[in-house]
């Protein structure tokens, strides 16, 4: 008999489930609201119930491995406990595992959400051909993932891949995290706007003004448009993005000499107006970048070839993202394929 | 019978070659001259001849388990070939591996000399009780190591972990790999020196400006006595050195969350002068160190715990290396005990 786990993707607004074959083939898939207000077992009921609809539905015709789930959180992966989820408040020290897992009778994995999107991406998307790879997320905040040697890299303490809180700018905007200059300050959805509500408050941005002074949502998206119509500063916030976005990958790539990047989120749609700073700024700024650039293997660099010697064929991929916002799901349901317990 | 293996350490200036056991015993320690001017076959067959007589030495008492070479450039590890090395300039595109191997009838493995140092300190140093550990080596230049799930991290081409081109100031700076604002251009003993020479040069540092015009040699060292004597502008030196790597340690705990990163190399005796602005500058910039700072477990930080809260028991700790210049000795001695081929 074929084999599928179900993923769950518990977003602030969405609670997503999928039946996903060990081809990758999607079986079913169901979209809730995640009623959060409503409370963290109400949200657990409706997951639950959800899931032992499809697992009735499946049954007989393929053997379910497992429930994966993708929380929006910092997850202590011994104790399967939600440690704290900004957007799921009455979720944080909350044993979720332990309850899903009573409730189904199942083996439950539960896995930051944004670890989840790579391994998607791993799995089925942008980076399917690789064994290590770094996703960055460019959402409403900037998070990320890494999968080294297969595996997720979690940390000691499940806190790794904060790409989103790496300075770029030392000295730059102050961040939610309370630190100054971190990369979510300039390539999140939330920057890209403030950014422009700034270009407008300036004076120079009269097509910025006009967007956001139109009722409805002033959004990065609308100011995306407005680049790709040739609007100077919408472009040059798009600029701004790919340029603090190469200097964070320029020390990911100086560190970590993974063969593939991917980016994703909302924002990486932006990709044509922020990608050729990003790429300029890798080319300068990253000596391991420079000896593995796929676009230049003859090109040469005063200074580089001191260090390095271009890496036979090795060649640095950075790349979008393919999943979009199915990433999150698809790798919620690889968990069970992949995690020993 | 017990196993030991034979470890070296190929500096620009010295050859250092050591029989080290199971347990990390020193057995026996040779140093020569590295007469790098007189050609790599000159080294190779000093090398080949002290390794000999050291295993000649050691017969029938202990077996000889293998050759580990710590080498100060860049490796193919599945050809075994020098590919760049910066003081051994003839040592380019040479077949290291196979010429000592053919002259020794024995395994030999190479090494990068910052990775072998990292696992030194992993096996016998400051990071010997942890599985993963990150190493920066602050010497000349600013190098560094991984050792992930008690393996060194390679990267795709053998480039990874390259710390010291982290960017730390985007506009600072310029760095002998062409960027602006790298790690190594403020926290290496040669940047340690051009700050020093910079203060002089303003006028505003008359003992330093004492201190370079005596004959002998104005180093890192001198500049740091300076310092611990109360000396302001040397002092000022050690600040940033120190709030440089605050940046870059940051970086790489919010990336990776290991429980240990170790700080070697010449400029690490200095530790008492720049460690304070460190730490300061990890509390501020890294959320994940925040979160997991061994000297305050109960300290909050505003924003901090909208991301993270802390996290039970996992202390995130930076320190001094323990081992010195031999860390990349005891590491390459290692390598023959680990490494599967």
């Amino acid at each position: 008999m074929p084999a599928y786990s179900i993923g769950v993707d518990l977003g602030g607004t969405n609670l997503r489930i999928a039946a996903v074959d060990q081809q990758g083939i999607l079986l079913e898939k169901i979209t809730l609201d995640a009623k959060v207000t409503l409370g963290r077992d109400h949200v657990v009921n409706d997951m639950c119930e959800a899931i032992q609809g499809l697992a009735a539905k499946l049954r007989g015709a393929s053997s379910l491995l497992g429930i994966g789930i993708g929380v929006p959180g910092i997850i202590d992966l011994d104790t399967g406990m939600v440690r704290a989820a900004e957007n799921l408040p009455d979720w944080a020290d909350y044993p979720a595992r332990a309850e899903i897992e009573k409730r189904l009778g199942m083996r439950v994995i539960l896995e930051n959400d944004a670890n989840a999107a790579a391994l998607g991406e791993k799995w089925l998307g942008a980076a399917r051909d690789f064994d290590s790879m770094g996703m960055l997320t460019l959402g409403t905040g900037v998070s990320g993932g890494l999968v080294l040697g297969g595996r997720i890299w979690h940390g000691m303490s499940g806190m790794a891949s904060e790409f989103g809180h790496i300075t770029v700018e030392p000295a730059g905007t102050r961040c939610g995290c309370g630190n100054r200059g971190c990369l979510e300050a300039y390539a999140s959805a939330t920057a890209v706007v403030r950014m422009a509500h700034r270009a407008i408050a300036s004076g120079a941005a009269p097509s910025l003004a006009r967007a956001a002074g139109m009722n409805g949502d002033f959004s990065a998206e609308v100011i995306y448009k407005l680049a790709t119509q040739g609007d100077e500063p919408a472009g040059q916030i798009f600029r701004i993005v790919g340029r603090m976005l190469g200097i964070a990958l320029s020390d990911l790539v100086n560190t970590l000499n993974l063969p593939i990047y991917v980016v994703g989120g909302g924002v990486s749609s932006a990709w044509e107006a922020f990608s050729p700073s990003m790429f300029e700024e890798l080319r300068k700024r990253s000596l391991v970048y420079a000896a593995t650039d796929p676009d230049s293997s003859e090109r040469s660099r005063a200074g580089a070839s001191a260090h390095v010697t271009p890496g036979g064929s090795s060649k640095t991929i950075i790349t979008r993202a393919l999943l979009g916002s199915d990433a999150g799901l698809y790798g919620a349901a690889r968990l069970p394929m992949v995690v020993e317990t």
